[in-house]
């Protein structure tokens, strides 16, 4: 019996888009008030996706306080609060969209979780624009 | 012209998490706050998701009244303002569960709807929790 | 400058409606499913307003951390995972509906906030149903 | 790198189901409410998933603000504040049903972006009721 | 114990913004797109507060199943599904804005409370725009 | 008749909080995570109330359009994407709380609206915290 679990989580951060090897008109046409040099922030929103069998003696796929520890301590401590340019090793040479971004989660919780489940992220960056990785089709 | 309409419904119901063949403390390591013997409760949302083909005709893939009286009928009906342990033979034997639980409203809406559909459910125990059965992935 | 701040928490429980005064035909009229003797339940959500004056030095009224922090120790930790009729002392003579924790929460939050606040709380017991006390007219 | 970005959007129109084959009767019996002939209306919400590879010196799969402003002038133009059913050619011969709605605009964002994207649309007619577009499954 | 509940409906109407008295073009003017002469339509969220005094027996200030029923009766079978300008008579001749439709539904539902409660209604033409009768301050 | 309209809107922006009048030790006691050097960020949520008499000819109490219009140029051009303490000539000498950030949007929008309105503004800095000016009692 595969199944699918999802947790929520919430954080916030700074940051701005820039590519060192673009020109400054470049950087401003193609990524405008994104590139404003002082910064600005999110309130980012994740739903964890965790795919696989159900253990029959708990009816966990997982038991979801671990799930919402691990979101805590990996993702929620190592982001929230943060300038993602500034405080972030994992974007020292990344640029810091909702892509990339949600590509990193990826690779974090897949770090800290049972090889034998598929995940999957979505990651908000406002109520409209959301990254899922990987991808839906 | 293969297409999947979803209809979301709502109902609450009161539950525990606890195992017979687990010692007391077992039970408590493993559930938790969940596994409080005078049981705690739940809003539950559900979205269910049919696919199959567009009626030319209506323009409908299935009528969605019709949907969601059967989801009224065979899912909120049974379910809404229950003990899921007590008042419910589905979880008679099975740990009433999120996972268990989306898995469960799967084969009930199974049997009350045209077997050329592919169905698919989430459910939500708290906005930030879900089950989706089958697995997306 | 006169100002309000307002903070949302989340917290479940397990409860029924049944008063012991009225006879089993009576409270089945007036109480309907609320009234199932195995307890249903709810995800409930709460959004607490403090007015007063803000505090120049620091621009807050009252640090959100703190307010928070109250309201996880003085009421999720009380009701969250719960049975109101059975586990919580609060409601020992008191009926468990959504007017009477209303007004219980802003009892309890209100002897652990500086008396110079002015309290008010929204309390959801579905995404359709709530009470908020003081009354807002 | 494979992923998918989405986008929500939002307008409004009004439309009434009602197939000119049918009699009067079962139009009626079929369509209910939505038969009305002084027409109905909704506020659709939308949201487009994009497929596709990052582009490594962006960090985008594609510019949001260009996605955002293909779906403002190909879809909230074309449909916002109008009738489906009298204002809207692309219904002239096609029942105006969610279903169908989907269809449409996944048609016309396809002819606007890139052919190497997958594209998936998901149009939400009321918040319980929404047609996603390919198929889930 | 003076409290407040609040109690959410939802359903949806076509209408357009017209008046008689102006010309075409002061119409087109003053309402732009709300003017289309062949409708748009709305889905309308409605949230009713009710203030009183709480009954000490039934810890109730309404029975909500009750509010709910009046909902539906008064406000969600007259106007569901409807053209606010051509199936309503109260719009007979009034505009059918937000504040007047915010104004009539106010007045249906206090003919149909105990005229000791104070009525509040809130209504969502779309989830940006609302109006609020009678007025907060 | 009078009566209240509500607009929302949506921005975000980068922000410290800092008094440079405290001691280094003394700002990250009293602001924590929100002291980060380096900025963090949020989507903020803005909802605007007017209050007043509505206008028989229009059935408006202010055009929404012209209500968005103003809220777009006075309050989303001069804060989104914006750092607060650096590009805020607002914030020279005040603390970006969200306490006085609603006290200025409260300011900003009542130098543009017309005098005979009462306006009171709520600000979400996240989901779950807001304020609110003036204050509700």
């Amino acid at each position: 019996m595969r199944i699918t679990v999802s947790r929520k989580a919430h954080f916030n951060a700074a940051h701005r888009l820039h590519n060192p090897r673009f020109s400054k008109e470049k950087n401003e046409a193609i990524f405008g008030k994104c590139n404003n040099g002082n910064y600005h922030g999110h309130n980012y929103d994740l739903e964890v996706f965790v795919s696989g069998e159900v253990d029959e003696e708990t009816g966990y796929l997982i038991d979801l306080k671990v799930l919402s520890d691990i979101i805590k301590e990996q993702i929620e401590e190592r982001f929230d609060h943060k300038n993602l340019n500034l405080d972030v090793p994992e974007f020292k040479d990344v640029m810091p969209s909702t892509e990339n971004f949600a590509f990193i989660i990826h690779r974090i919780l897949s770090e800290h979780l049972d090889p034998n489940f598929s995940i999957q992220v979505k990651l908000w960056e406002t109520p409209r624009n959301a990254a899922i990785y990987p991808a839906i089709q």
